[in-house]
């Protein structure tokens, strides 16, 4: 037998990951380009957040070289204390998130180190820094590289420089790389993170084309809140560690002050309950904590605060989903369902979505996926990330959607974007691609899911009505005017105005837009009541009472919100449409 | 604007960790008990491979409680050195393999101490480990806990103990978990840890049932040797750093000393075609390193060397093919095919694989996929590993299967086995548990996918042809007979042996067992020479001269062959089948 005597040593955090790039999603020329965009996007993303910036950011994107690129990317966020420049980017694991309790895109303070690391691996360049705090007259201009065996940062120079900005970062990295359009591209990356933060505004110029998107909400959402864990999170040894620390004080104590949500009373009915009153925490058995963690589960707890998490909501998910999918002119819209707080090894979480419905998605294929955490779209790794398996493990047929392998992605006219807003995204991998499938989370988004499904099988059942009333219509729209031309001809008037006529044949009342407002006209000999809808936005919604023949009525939507969706009219009898053509009519059972 | 002031800190690796459990593979209950196993029996694995030890590995799973489970790993390994336990299992990345560019399995030094913090996060219990060295005459019992914010190991206790062994290690973990059965469970996890380690002798003790798997190879595989960075995988910033920190000696000194495949002549040829001849490296300027560059990138070096590497071999996968799939009776093995080495980013890789088909296989269900990496089955994260990528990226109708969705895994009877071996596996995370898409890798498993397919292909065709001539033997061994029976009746004799009769009447060569041996019997008027081939296997072969009218000729296989597998004969007519079941007959086109 060969004796074989192997040599131990400690590996540092950087040279651990300079030889596992590929952990953090650097495995090749073009996903490099792709993650170094996305960490100082991110990073820029969550320092306007943490201060209630409204953010505006630039990213430019040139070719220095065969497979070389130098990136560019310019925020108007708060910029870093010169003394903590270096530490934050030159120093792994380093960072001011890690131990907050709040949602944050960032969090592991690893990825825009990795980008220096690897631009310097590659083409030897060092990466450039440029930041303005609003206190200081002046922005630094650091020049730093990583030092690999040490994690730590090796400036090369500090120079003072004048910035006109209130304050600010720019980061310049040159790196070699692979530039692609169109699938899991800077741009599509963009575009995404604009949906999931539509109080933001993006100016990109990459080397095929230059692109702005501008900010839809002009609000910044509240800035999260830290909070302590949920005591329903917390686990056996956990416990133990956290009561041994502060053996000092009651256990009452340590349960009150070290978990959120657990007041004076209800920790003393706990330790009451597991029958500990009064014994010294260096005094408890193994038996005395298993007791202790026994009654935590068993107590009900008021859930835990949401004002930690950051959702788009329902008013950002559907302007988002109204912006950004207009080009396919979608038939609905469903209602954003929004689902939680839940709680996952003591972090808060909820989930959000929105399914858009029909027009010119295509048929054929896959239903197309959007995935979220933190207000950060997820391009790769979908096989392996819970929302894409909590979608699929979905009986679509149920649904009327076809599913031609169990378990995979159905396939129709439908997009169906996903949020996961939490204190701690469990992902797979350092390079944040998929969210693990720890089962609290996949219960909440089956829950989710489900709520929405249901809406997109209405909207199914919707658009089949529609499509037999509208017939009829088409029908009488079709004939109706031409007599209405003919006899015009033969009497030498001006065709008639039929929209009157057919309201009075069909007996329904008619909708009509005279310059931009929106009419309802009763020329029945019935009195109407009905409610007028839009369509997967029932929040939008006008009642009108009693119509009595020959009145009209002004419909109080704004242009905007019109040309923006369609309206259909909430009553048993169809609504005659006039020469405007939204909103389109049916019956609505 | 709220003015928000960050607390920026460093955050220690098992703290990380410890936050992002599931990063290594710990993101449920059911997970964290698998994960555990794995980690604890692939360092027995690899403890063995640098002592050319035989492996024997005994593991033992008990449910202790609800949700909580004791797990036990025996291994006859070398052991490991008592100054080195502690940090070994209480410190992470702390470890042998980090630096050494050889193939093994573990290399992080992060798996097993994550397993022991998981333990103690969930039950507080600490971990046993006991483990003795052939030098030392008692083994040691170490009690340790990890302390997660120093990442350092926190011993409780330190015990000689007598273990009647000659080395070995014993762990013992106690953490929440849960246990199923099935499908990405222990057992299949073991079960396929047997057939890329053929040389492995396994004992499951599980709470529902014990296996024994034996080793079916008695040599172990030789001890992969470590080798210096091949100059193809250098970047230029690497190679600038590289030279730096050697800048007292040569350019040709430093490329030959620190990198595989430079001898002294090509070192000096390269330094001659930059210009660079006898410039001191801290003179080297920006442009100098880029020329230096160039000329490694245009320099064709020898592939690197193979013995850094231990593939499971043509045999290897041949014999665990068999012994594993036997269940499924199928139809045929493919040749092995092995490819490489390659090199990505300095480290050298081969692939290799073995397709099985038809048989018992199902016809309707999409193909399995057998993922492999440095011995190791890969059973989570299919979807985005490189090698099921690489597999559902093959037009797999040219080979004849369906593909119901395209880039999508193909239906049919058919079973893919495919190892990555290499001094360096690029996993997507620390659970390594799928192997980044590479390009370089994705080239090699493309091109090895597609020998593979190609041998399908070929299958296919011979099963069709082979069915046809099935038929007309059958046929006539079904009518003949009869008449033989009949007529031996009649004349009140025994029926009359017909196999000579139908060999004469078809023209062909007979086969025939007799007591468990096969002879090759020619009643035919030609002199008949042929080749017999064991399906799958082109390497047992037995090629047939001259065999006159009325010579028979005995066949060498061994018993063992003959039942293990399919024989056919190649040659243009077809051979007559006689009593014996196996070989079934057909013409090789």
């Amino acid at each position: 037998m060969t004796e074989f005597e192997p040599e131990r040593k400690e590996v540092s955090i950087s040279e651990f990951f300079d030889k596992n790039k590929q952990m953090l999603g650097f495995d090749s020329p073009q996903k490099s380009l792709f993650m170094t965009v996305k960490e100082a996007v991110d990073n820029s993303l969550d320092a306007c957040a943490d201060n209630g910036i409204l953010p505006e950011i630039t990213v430019r994107i040139e070719e220095l070289g065969k497979e070389k690129f130098r990136i560019e990317i310019i925020d108007n966020g708060p910029g870093i204390k010169r003394t903590e420049v270096e530490n934050s980017f030159g120093k792994m694991l380093y960072g001011s998130r890690f131990f907050q309790e709040r949602q944050s895109r960032g969090q592991q303070g690893l990825g825009i180190s990795a980008a220096i690391l690897y631009a310097q691996k590659t083409t030897g360049i060092p990466t450039e820094i440029v930041t303005k705090v609003e206190k200081e007259m002046t922005a630094f201009h650091f020049v730093l590289e990583i030092d690999i065996r040490k994690n730590s940062p090796h400036t090369i120079s500090v120079t003072p420089e004048i910035w006109d900005v209130k304050s600010g970062t720019r980061i310049v990295i040159s790196m070699k790389g692979k530039y692609v359009s169109g699938k899991q591209s800077i741009e599509e990356y963009i575009r995404e993170t604009a949906i999931a933060n539509p109080h933001s505004t993006f100016h990109l110029i990459l080397p095929d084309k230059s692109i702005d998107i501008m900010r839809s909400i002009s609000e910044p959402p509240p800035v999260p809140i830290a909070v302590k864990p949920h005591p329903h999170g917390v686990e056996l040894g956990e416990l133990i560690s956290i009561l041994k620390d502060n053996e000092r004080e009651t256990i009452e104590g340590v349960l009150e002050d070290k978990f959120s949500r657990v007041t004076k009373q209800v920790a003393k009915t706990i330790v009451e309950k597991s029958k500990l009153n009064g014994k010294k925490i260096n005094k408890l058995s193994r038996d005395d904590f298993e007791e202790l963690m026994k009654t935590i589960k068993e107590t009900e707890f008021m859930e835990p605060k949401k004002d930690c998490l950051s959702p788009i909501g329902s008013e950002g998910l559907f302007k988002s989903a109204i912006n950004s999918f207009r080009e396919y002119h979608p038939a609905y819209f469903s209602q954003p369902v929004i689902k939680g707080p839940f709680v996952f090894s003591g972090h808060p979480f909820l989930v959000e979505a929105i399914a858009i419905y029909g027009g010119d998605l295509p048929k054929e294929d896959p239903i197309k996926i959007l995935r979220f955490a933190n207000r950060v779209p997820l391009l790769y790794q979908s096989g392996s990330c819970a929302i894409t398996r909590a979608i699929s493990s979905l009986a679509w047929n149920q649904y009327g959607f076809s599913q031609p392998v169990k378990d995979q992605i159905p396939v129709g006219p439908l997009i169906v974007a996903v949020h996961l807003a939490s204190t701690k995204i469990p992902f797979t991998s350092e390079a944040k691609e998929a969210i693990a499938a720890v089962p609290e989370i996949m219960d909440a988004l089956d829950i989710m899911l489900k709520g929405v499904a249901r809406q997109i099988k209405t909207m199914r059942k919707k658009e089949a009505h529609k499509g037999q009333v509208e017939e009829k219509f088409a029908l009488i729209e079709l004939i109706l005017p031409q007599i209405a031309q003919k006899s015009g001809k033969i009497l030498k008037l001006e065709p008639p105005d039929i929209t009157p006529i057919i309201s009075k044949v069909m007996g329904v009342v008619a909708f009509r837009e005279i310059n931009g407002e929106l009419f309802a006209e009763n020329y029945t000999e019935k009195t109407h009541s009905f409610k007028v809808v839009l369509k997967g936005e029932e929040r939008f919604t006008e009642s009108v009472k009693n119509l009595k023949p020959f009145q009209k009525v002004k419909l109080n939507f704004s242009k905007e919100i019109i040309s923006s969706t369609e309206i259909y009219v909430d009553l048993p009898e169809p609504i005659l449409l006039g020469a405007y053509s939204l909103p389109k009519v049916f019956n609505d059972e």
